[in-house]
């Protein structure tokens, strides 16, 4: 499967400064069939060092200041980000930004529990309500046929963790405790799935994926994926979806996992 | 299946002065095969007026003062539990208190996604914590075998909801929107996974339960069952739970639902 965004005016990435967010840029700017305007968000640009050096050779790509727990730089970040896609607005949705917490059942804290919440299950959702418009915008004014979801046309993709399925929490897979941070993938799982139950009917594509266990500062360096291996087939994946991936989760194969 | 804790020393029900919490205090008060000690939680007992009314003719009965969201609240609970049931502890935990905020797309918000997961995710989470060595102490001084798990042991039972299932947000059952409350208790189904991972040693069942749609404050008049008809079914699932239904999500008549 090859990554092909040559129908896509705009793509529009959170958490693009580090990690897998920035991955996703260095790999969009790298192939022919990129999409015409990349926006990265970073919360602090000033410090994001890699994504500016990126940002100056390739015009393509903008970088906007979005702290995706703060309502008022989610309405900053929305009007510049309208400046730049313009009428057609914003075709695909990554909500990429979020926080990982070690933690167990002993070292658990509340302020953990709420904060990794507030990042990772209720920042996406305010982002995609924010950016509804434009991604209205995208999807009325796009060429394909109206019944057809992809993320040419307006997709919303939420990045979740297999530590997010309920099902799976057992046996191997139960060795990352974390609590925190599974109950807020299973809960970013559940948003994603209300969104596709209310996005619909406006044809926006609504999937949440799992990147695989990756080389990050969150995955640690005992990972088995390099970013380049997860997100060159993740990518390829989002590429492809289309009306029956709405509202389902896939890993970065593009294998169905359960809830 | 009739409702049998002949065996059992004691249960504690949070969120006992109305709804299926007072239901199943009611229940249980009513039939000869009842817990030595039922211990019902109030964030306000002085308001609990048919709770306290309850308690006066049955000496079974006793009311403590608990506000879920509360660390200090949560540790004084313990404290005068721990005097109540004594050196045999707490057999099983019914973590029932919980709230809904009806709420859609556009209405909701980030307090009200915070405020429901809080009260609904983190604190089951929190009391079940703070109640652990008397959950410990029954699982350990119990007569049965000890590979055996039943509430006359020790359990943790989570009041969940079919709205918590992502598996089942389709089609009908996708008519309620209240994004805050189905994360809350997907988020909830798998904090139980969590605990039944850790707890599995100590031979605490830890199952996840949704009650059926109830004629209740929360549920409204609506709702196709009476609280006597969820609760004297619910409460029959939960006598006869076992090792099989560790870590599992099941309804008031036991059917096994999806995540």
């Amino acid at each position: 499967m090859s990554v092909n965004f040559a129908g896509c005016n705009s793509v529009l990435i959170t958490g693009a400064s580090r990690g897998l967010g920035l991955q996703m840029v260095k790999h969009l700017v790298g192939i022919s069939e990129r999409p015409k305007k990349i926006i990265c968000t970073a919360r602090n640009p000033a410090s994001a060092q890699e994504l500016q050096q990126i940002a100056r050779s390739h015009p393509e790509v903008y970088v906007v200041p979005l702290d995706v727990v703060n309502d008022a730089s989610i309405e900053a970040a929305v009007q510049q980000v309208s400046g730049i896609v313009g009428p057609s607005g914003v075709n695909c949705l990554i909500n990429n930004a979020g926080i990982l917490i070690h933690s167990d059942l002993n070292s658990e804290t509340r302020e953990g529990m709420m904060k990794t919440f507030e990042s990772n299950t209720v920042s996406p959702l305010f982002v995609t309500k924010a950016f509804l418009p434009l991604l209205r915008a995208a999807a009325a004014g796009a060429v394909c046929d109206e019944g057809v979801m992809s993320v040419n046309r307006a997709a919303v993709i939420n990045i979740s963790s297999l530590l997010g399925s309920v099902e799976l929490n057992r046996g191997e897979f139960a060795a990352m405790k974390v609590y925190a941070y599974r109950v807020s993938k299973a809960g970013l799982n559940m948003v994603t799935r209300c969104l596709a139950v209310d996005l619909q009917n406006d044809g926006i594509l609504c999937t949440v994926v799992h990147p695989g266990w990756v080389q990050t500062d969150m995955g640690g360096k005992q990972a088995p994926l390099t970013p380049e291996q997860s997100i060159s087939s993740l990518l390829a994946v989002v590429c492809a979806l289309s009306e029956k991936d709405h509202g389902q989760f896939l890993d970065y194969e593009g294998k169905t996992l359960p809830w």
